[in-house]
Formats: structure tokens, sequence, C-alpha cells
């Protein structure tokens, strides 16, 4: 934590921040299973916290989210604080130390479900707010907030209603409060996530499972087909073997792979974190180049058939393409079909389904604004540490629905670390990180709103104070 | 049906005996299932058919099997008849049109779960007993029984229960009320069946499934290497490319060739009956060579991950290879293993496990007394139909056991056709298969007994009446 300034906010004692916390924690939002009632119980806890903004619950097609605007700052830059709600399910919680609805702390850390992915970070956001509403009487910047319930479940409502309320949701910047730090050892800051696109290969053969000793030998094997279409996309060098997968994808240029080269990552220290005796993928590059600038094909599951004597009628491999650069999601699912018809594959008919989504990566320029002021906040809290730019591996379509629809660009400040079990048993979040995060978004807003680093407001403020 | 001659015996009308045949269906002896006492209740029903030879439950590791013997014919040979009383799950009963365990008369078909597999087969040599016993006081051979429960299960408790008593069962030839005729267009008897071994082989990958953006492109996935094993074991033309898999695999030679010819095979309407459009094996092959000459090695499932975004961290496939001649199952293992172990596939381990069931092919030779005597048997029930020699490209496990431990060959003696549900729902049995069977197991008996088909005796009888 970086010297305490006298016109800095205070923060209630951790004591009280973490009792609230586990209130919120309490609430089991899992978008996957929970009612409506429940999350409609958890949007309602975030809309109180937003009061002062005219915090309220927005009902979709789907489960609510919450939206609140505090737009009196005229002339000053106006940002879109983005996060949600829901959370993922538990899994079987035999798994669990602890109850995940019922927010421990222990020793270092705090564990429950949510508490890092995505309720801690978008907490910090809530208790930033009102500390300035209660110390200044207001915010440095015109704020809206929008924090979506369906976060964890594709985000199916988020685009219709971001597409309805465009002019409503217009900011100079979004701020995500969701996307983690990629590791704990120094302070990090995204400046691109990959796309995505997912698809089902299909393998269809005989009208039903056959048994395989009373048909073996007469009809085309559907696993068979379909293991060698799987096996046909990729050479032995662990590159994309799909004519045109790269089209849109640059070769990492000399300074990338110098500041790349520069970030500390060691080999060993990862393949033991993940129990392999090699890494793999393309040749000739650095694991964190491979990782952080290059588009992947991996087959995330295949099914057909199972242990008993058939010849399965059909089998089905999922595809999940992580895509990097000018990658066109359309041009890459083009790439994949025109792939797969030109196998020889006699016998069988194969389909190819195309998940609706397709996210385009998304990157933001190192030079951006937001990414000078972020630096400087982070280097405030965490004062003679480098902060590193990283990748997100992952990604986050509201990012490019944002740009897309309002044209603001997405800056991810997230005190989630990437390491604290998002999405598995245990979820837990580094309790320092809640001071830590107050006190940068604290800088950051200030940063934003004026000095060097400011945005230059673009855009008319739209809604309740207009 | 042949003509009726004097001398032959006189069953009850067939009304009378579907009735009976209801009370043994109505016993739900599913093995995978059931508990021991439904599987009791069905055992002792068919003890008790069996009274007059000392039929007897007899308790093993598992669900327990019928036991009989009836000796009395000195200088006479001795046969073992085989069959099994537990039959296979239903599976959703909306799929069936009746009760599976209430048997129905539908036309010229009876239906209901064991109808055809193998309740109604083995129903007809209890009734043939029955009548040789009552009509004539005594059976034209020494015929010893042994009807299982667990066939359908695999027949785990076989084994050690046949090699502990080979001496009571010992037989010049074992007869099996179980295997299926080939079709419904003639009668034939099959002089073969293929051999078995299956294993899994499975790719292990990280200590964890994986997300497939945070870490894609670092790491082998798993799944990625099971397609390239899995693809690597056939060659494009439909073959096996697996060194050694074809070791002690004969050519088939001319005769056979043209015997195969011989027989009548629709390719366009055995492919609209599977729904596919071209069928596939190894090339210069008609079907019928493929499926009963060649051994085949089938994917029967494959599984990993899901449609979820991960790198799963294993991925497993099932394989099923049926063996024909003189393959030897241990050398087919040992093949597939050198074979996966030949791969390059970095970052994975590959553990191949085989498990415990390993069968031969069998054969029986054309000319041995019983396929003479069966084909006799057959013409008489069926004259002037020519008596197809096929095989039967499934696994009979018992087979080989009776061979390996009493030295005595099988007659497949069935009068279940193979395109009567077997497994399925709405399984069915042609009801004029009872009658025709009646009479075709009573000339097999006749004739196996005396004159130029019969057996030559050269087991001690041995038993109770010893």
């Amino acid at each position: 934590m970086g010297p305490q300034v006298s016109d800095e906010l205070a923060y209630e004692p951790l004591e009280v921040l973490l009792d609230e916390l586990a209130e919120y924690i309490a609430i089991p939002s899992v978008s996957r299973s929970a009612t409506t009632e429940t999350m409609r119980e958890a949007a309602a806890w975030v809309a109180r916290q937003l009061e002062f903004a005219g915090g309220r619950v927005v009902e979709t097609d789907g489960f609510p989210l919450v939206r609140a605007d505090w737009l009196n700052a005229p002339g000053a830059p106006t940002i879109l604080v983005y996060g949600h709600y829901d959370v993922q399910p538990t899994g079987s919680r035999d798994e669990w130390d602890t109850d995940p609805f019922e927010m421990t702390v222990d020793g270092d850390v705090v564990r429950g479900r949510g508490v890092t992915d995505d309720k801690g970070p978008v907490f910090i956001v809530l208790k930033l707010v009102q500390a300035f509403i209660a110390q200044r009487g207001g915010l440095p910047l015109n704020v809206k907030f929008l924090i979506e319930g369906e976060e964890e479940i594709g985000s199916p409502s988020l685009p219709s209603y971001v597409r309805a309320n465009a002019e409503e949701l217009a900011a100079d910047l979004v701020i995500s409060a969701d996307g983690a730090q990629w590791r704990p050892s120094e302070p990090s800051l995204s400046t691109a996530s990959k796309g995505l696109v997912t698809l089902d290969i299909v393998a269809n053969g005989a009208n039903s499972d056959l048994h395989s000793g009373r048909f073996g030998g007469t009809v085309a094997n559907p696993v068979h087909a379909l293991s060698t279409i799987l096996a046909s996309l990729h050479d032995d060098n662990g590159g994309v073997a799909v004519d045109g997968f790269y089209d849109g994808v640059d070769d990492i240029d000399d300074v990338r792979r110098a500041q790349i080269a520069a970030v500390p990552f060691d080999d060993a220290e990862y393949m033991a974190s993940l129990g392999v005796s090699e890494l793999f993928g393309e040749k000739g590059l650095s694991t964190l180049e491979r990782l952080w600038e290059r588009p992947t094909l991996e087959i995330t599951g295949v099914t057909g058939g199972g242990k008993y004597s058939v010849i399965p009628h059909v089998a089905t491999g999922h595809i999940a393409a992580r895509l990097v650069g000018r990658q066109d999601p359309e041009g890459v699912v083009s790439a994949i079909e025109r792939h797969v018809k030109g196998l020889v594959l006699p016998g069988i008919e194969v389909e190819i389904n195309v998940d609706q989504a397709r996210v385009p990566a998304y990157r933001i320029d190192a030079d951006h604004p937001a990414i000078r002021a972020a630096t400087a906040a982070l280097n405030h809290v965490y004062p003679g540490e480098d902060v590193l730019l990283a990748v997100i591996a992952g990604t986050l379509p509201a990012t490019t629905l944002f740009e897309e629809v309002t044209g603001a660009k997405t800056l991810f400040f997230s005190f989630s670390t990437a390491d604290e079990n998002l999405h598995a048993p245990n979820e837990f979040l580094r309790t320092k990180r809640i001071p830590e995060g107050l006190r940068a978004w604290e800088q950051l807003w200030t940063l934003l709103a004026s000095g060097p680093h400011a945005l230059v407001p673009n855009h008319v403020m739209t809604g309740a104070t207009r």
C-alpha cells in the first residue's frame, strides 16, 4: 500500500467491510440454477448500495440487471462500470473446505462462492462510490453502473439490452470490475482478450447403434471418422492445420517479442503447477507468446458410444477457437467447415453446428489514457513494482459488445487474481485486495477526471439528470 | 414343417405351450439389476422343469445356475445343453408397445423380454425332454444341462464353475440354445464365432481440467492426443493399421470365397436397413467376407471433457477387437500396445487398460458330425431349403470355455433369429419357431444318437447315475 496522503478517502475498517461482503456472498445467485427470486434478491442488494444514484433492478428476458447513474459532474468524463452479481455453481460441496455461501476468513484470504468472481471486485466499487459521496458529496466523474446477472451463463440478455439502450449507456470508457489480474506476484493490466467461436462437429453413421460384432467391418464407424477429423485439425508441431485459420493473425513483432521476453516466467514452475512433464504448442514460440499472442483451436470435449460393444451411430466433438488480432469469427468458422468438407469420409455424414456467440478478439492500445491512468493508479498502490502488460487469454464478450454499440473501449480493472479458484471449489480472494482495490479505484477515477491522464469527454450525458 | 412321421413325438398344442412360456417370461430376471431373489425364482422355474433329471439350483459367486443330468443311456453319446435364464434390461418402457414381462401374442410373433434371448429357445429344449420322457420313457442320449443366469453380464461366475466341475460337465458335444440364426429367410447354422478383446486407451494431460483460454496453446490436449491415437488405428482403406494385428489371420481361400459368394446377400437392402448411404470396410472384399472372415478393431466409445470451455485433463477411448482364425488375444493386445507406444505424443501420458475377458475365435469344422446332423435335422423341418453355413460375428465366450476345459465342441442350435430385437425394445420371437424348434431338436438328438451322423461317445459318463 502506498503512503497515506491526507486528501485520500477514509474507508471503514476491514472487519466492517467483510461483514457486509459476507451478506452479499450469502445470497446464492448461481445463474445456472437459482430461482428468479434468488437472483432478484442479489440484484436488489446491489441496487440498494447504489440508492444515491437511482440504483434499480431492471427486468430483462432473463435474470434482471442492476442499473444506476450518477451524472452530476458536468464537463467531466463519463464512465460505465461493468460487473456481475451472478456466480458459478458450487460443484460438489464435498470439495469445499467451508460452506460456499458462508464467507469465511482463513488467514490472509476470504473464501466463498463469488468472493473473487465477481462479487468481491464489484463490492470494492460500491464501497468506493459510497465513500466519495459521504466524504466529498459527489464523484469526480459521471458514472453509470451496469451489473448483470447472467455473465456466468454467457450473458444471453445483455446484447439486446445494450443495443436497445445504447444512448443511455454511452460513456467515454467502460471499466470492468470483472477479469482477473494475471498472477499474484506483481500488479498487471490486460491490454487484450481473445475472441471465441465454439462449434460442434457431429459424425453420423447408421440409424441406430449397431452391435460391434454383428455389423463390424461392414459400415463406417462415426467415432473413427470423428477421430480422423479431430486429428486433422493440428499438425505435428502443435499448429492449427486448417487452411485460412490464421488469416488476420500477425507475426509477433520484435518489440512485442522483447516485451514478452522481459516478463519473468518460469516454464518449470508452470509445468509443476499443472502436473505435466512437458509443455506443448506451436514450435519456435515461447509459452507466453503462445498463450498471449496466438490463436488456438482446442477440442474441449468428445462423446460417442460408451463402454459397451457397439458401433455408435453418432459421435460429437466440441471445439473452442480462441482468436487474436483481426481474425474474423465468421472466417474461422468457414475455414473449419471447408477443412472438414475436404476430408474423405465414406459412409459418414458430418454436420457442423456453430454456436451463436461469435466474439472477435479485443484490444486496447497500451498508450490509451485509461491504461496510462490505471498504471499510475497501480504504481501508487504498489510503489516500486513494475506493472505488467498482460493479455486475458480468455474471452469477455461484454467488451466487444460495448465497443460495437457505444464505441467505448474497456479497461479491465479487477482486484481478483487468476489463481483464486475462479469457477472451482474453495474460491478465495486475498483479503488485502479490498483495501488495495479501494485505493486503486480512487486513484484511477481521480486521474481519469483531471491531470495528464484525464479522459477527454466526448459523450453527451444522458439519463436521469440530463 | 416337414411331413408328420408316425414315430415322431406329439407336442402339446401351441396355446398351452405359450401359456407356460408366458409364466417364465413374467419373472423379470434382468441380471444387470434384479435381486438375487428374483434370479433364484427364475432358476427355480427352470429347475422344476428338469425335475425328472435332478434339476437343481446351484449357487455360484454370483447368480445361481441350473444343473440337471439325465445319464441313463449307457453306450450312447453325452451332450451338454447350454443356455441362460437371465435377460437384458428393458431400457425405457416407453419404447415398448406392450409390457416386456407380460408376454403378448401379436400376429405371427410373441413379444416380451427374453422370448428370443434366451428364454424361448431354452423353453423349446425343456418341452422336448419332457415329451421324450413322457412318451418314450427316456432320452436317446445322455444329456447334461447347464442354464446360467449371468450371460448378459459377461458370465463372470461361469469359468470358475466349469473349471471346478470339469469332469461332471464332460460331454461329447455342447449344444447351445443361445446364439441366433443369421436371418429369417432361410435356415442356417453357424460354424464360427469371433473372438473378443476389449480395452480402454486413456490419454492423460494436466492434473485437472484447464480453462481453454487461460491455458490454451501452452499444454497438450488429451482429446487431441486421443484423436491422433484412434485415427492411427486404421488406414484409409478401412484396414487395421496396427502392425501384427493380422497375425494368425489367413487370406480367404477360393473355396470359402465361392461359398460366401453363393450366399444371397443384397448390399442395397442392407444399406437401406441401416440407413447408410455407403458401406465401408477393407477394400477388395465383399460385405459378407468382411463380416464373417475378417477381424475388426472398432472404437465403441469415446469420452472426454464436454460442451464447456476446458482442455480436459483426460480422454478415454473404448476399443473392441473381434478376432478370427488363430489370432491370439494376448498378441493382439501387445500389438495395440506397441502401436500406441510408437506414437510421439509430447506432454501426454497414455495408459492402456485391458479388460479381463480375452476370448479367442471359435470354429467348428463344417464336416463335424454335429454340423452334418444339424443340417439333416433342419432339412427335415425345412424341406427343400438350403441350410446356409454362416458365422456368428459376435462372441460367445462359453464355447471357448467349454472347449478349453472339457475339449467339447459347441453346436449353436437356436431358434432365435438375429433380427428379433435381441437386447432392444419389443423383443419378439416368431411363434412358428417353437414347433419348428421342437421338431428340429428331436431330429437332431435322434440323429446324434445313431445312424450315419451319430457322435462317437468318448466321454466316460459322470454324475448322479454313474
